[in-house]
């Protein structure tokens, strides 16, 4: 039975990642659950499957977890609650489904402690990917992507040797705005931003999509996940989301994995990781689910694809105020406080602004991080689109 | 340098192959050649190539080949002669593109001896690939396919637990005859039917590929290459012949091979397996490849996939008379002594005159064989579709 670690249980793959669970009974116990704010929904988790430690943001709701549970369940807060949940001495495996920067120091910790990582979380790998990805080597600790466009590219990889890997493609959708003009995506709600064309997923990641900043970010995950320069990572407009990526190898040969656009086919294969077990999940239908299109992405219309690009080849804490940035933009433009067009220009005067100093460790990542959240929120408080 | 020998060396296959190796100098030594009755090109192939035996169909041919060649080149004949250079001592690889059932028994030898097989004639999989495969486990050859669908499903399968499969998907262009109506099938001619959309290939697999028994024969090919029943093997129509086939795993994932379509992508991978080598081929353009489109297979106007599968399901030789009888029916439809319908009519009729004879050894199947092309003959001289 493999023992698992939950962190962010209560968001869309935390709970997708109890539904697997379910779904297989007797292949899995969750030892530990770590959560944000939603303390009704982690009360019901905690009391279904039993963990030892239960995890959440604040102190108030601490006490308030640990009023409606056994004696037995430890209950913890905050950051340093995160961080004993990722290194929980029970668990096999730790599944990271926390959304933002936040997903950072949990995800070096359990890799630090060897424990394997289902990780669901860009950020850690977006803004900190060759610290983690170094300790993981260092301790043996897989990282296992849920992201399906990297799960998939995990998949192609297998069996095959990563020096004969010619170039990754990352598959798009293109978003909910695929085709729209400059002058309507200036005035993009978020309720339309919202409606994702084929992935049902949290709100932060469904305006990602629709910005092409959630591929901008995929791109800097890649190169991290599978060692390969950004001159060999490409993206693919899909809007199918059929394929969910594919990989070019040296010889001309392409591999494509396709399937469902369903969030617990990924999370099932990491779980499972190297068994693949039966799903009962609607398989998918090649013939309904044709044609399937490819087109170039739009990187003049949809500039946060391109400004990831160039965080990317900048090196250093660069990706990390890059996605900083974003996520301070994206908040705002959810709050109605920021215009669409507004995100791609906090990102970009983030990165005008960002001095090359050194990154040497991870607490200079997470400083520049922080410094970079800093310039976005006076971007948008200047209101440099309007 | 792995050192191989060449069946069916003047041949489509043949030639692809010897174009492969002269685009990797210094990676390959051509050790025996082996060919039919085009004693030209074989003589310029042998002084290009310089291999110590060449092997033509009949006598008068090889004392022709002979007296062009060097007096250290050693030149045989026939039945004999093939199986010789299929077991040829200083071989590592045998690439086998012989055509028809005349590839069976040096395909055997050549797993008999231990040899790898680059494995381009059907015949030998169809007719006897129990027999085949079980002395290819016990001597260790490996059988790799150059067929591009089963070359597709190899790559798929890299890494992979065979355990895991749910279903391999063979996927078929349609031939040129897609759509058509039975009666303009009826009268369709070999000119109409050699005018392969998305492949140029010999005569005999083109007229295979436009009766769909060519994906027929390929189903059963499969069933033994990768030891999947028959209702785990699935035909898709995909006209563009871009995703070359597609494996479907327990959990629902899909896993495709795309390329374009050259045969010289599938038999470099045999040719240097496990390894992948850089290609000079044009790469393919997946913008500009797609929309790939999948469709169910008509098995009602196009009955010989439908009869592959029944002769499968019959087993023992019901496979090599099906093969046997369209071998004889499709020589006479090029021959313009038979009509299109005719070859179904054909393979229908073997069938129907096969006794559930033994087929414990080679020699059974062989003498199946044998007999179908008679009755196949008799078939259709009594014009049975006329």
């Amino acid at each position: 039975m493999k023992r698992l670690t939950i962190l962010g249980s209560t968001g869309s793959i935390g709970t997708s990642t109890i539904d697997v669970i379910a779904s297989r009974p007797g292949e899995f116990r969750v030892v530990a659950l770590a959560a944000g704010r939603n303390v009704a929904r982690l009360v019901a988790q905690a009391r279904a499957l039993a963990p030892e430690l239960v995890v959440v943001a604040d102190e108030a709701d601490a006490r308030a977890c640990a009023s409606q549970l056994p004696a037995a369940t430890r209950v913890v807060c905050g950051r340093d609650g995160l961080v004993e949940a990722a290194r929980y001495p029970e668990a096999d495996l730790v599944v990271c489904g926390l959304v933002g920067a936040v997903g950072i120091e949990p995800t070096y910790a359990a890799v630090d402690a060897g424990k394997d990582v289902a990780l669901a979380n860009k950020e850690a790998l977006v803004a900190a990917g060759e610290f983690v990805m170094a300790r993981a080597a260092a301790t043996g600790a897989l990282i296992l992507p849920v992201d399906s466009e990297h799960n998939a590219l995990h998949q192609c990889l297998r069996g095959e040797n990563p020096d004969e890997i010619k170039a990754l493609w990352l598959t798009a959708s293109g978003g909910p705005f695929r085709g729209w003009s400059r002058e309507a995506l200036a005035s993009a709600t978020p309720e339309q931003a919202l409606l994702h064309p084929t992935w049902v997923m949290g709100r932060k990641i469904t305006i990602d999509s629709a910005t092409l900043m959630n591929k901008g970010l995929e791109v800097i995950e890649a190169r991290w996940l599978f060692g390969v320069g950004p001159d060999r990572i490409r993206v693919v407009v899909h809007p199918g989301s059929v394929v969910h990526s594919l990989v070019e190898f040296a010889d001309g040969s392409f591999k494509a994995q396709l399937g469902a656009t369903d969030m617990r086919h990924p999370i099932q294969y990491a779980l499972t990781y190297p068994r693949r077990l039966p799903s009962a999940l609607k398989p998918l239908d090649l013939v309904a689910a044709g044609p399937l299109r490819f087109e170039a992405p739009d990187t003049e219309r949809f500039p946060c694809l391109a400004l990831a690009y160039e965080a990317l080849q900048c090196g250093g804490a660069a990706p990390a105020v890059a996605n900083a940035a974003n996520e301070v933009a994206v908040a705002a433009f959810l709050a109605g406080r920021a215009g669409f067009l507004d995100i791609p220009a906090a990102i970009r005067g983030a990165l005008d602004r960002h001095r090359d100093a050194p990154a040497a460790t991870l607490e200079d990542i997470l400083a520049a991080d922080r410094l970079a959240r800093k310039t976005a929120a006076d971007i948008l408080a200047s209101g440099v689109n309007s």
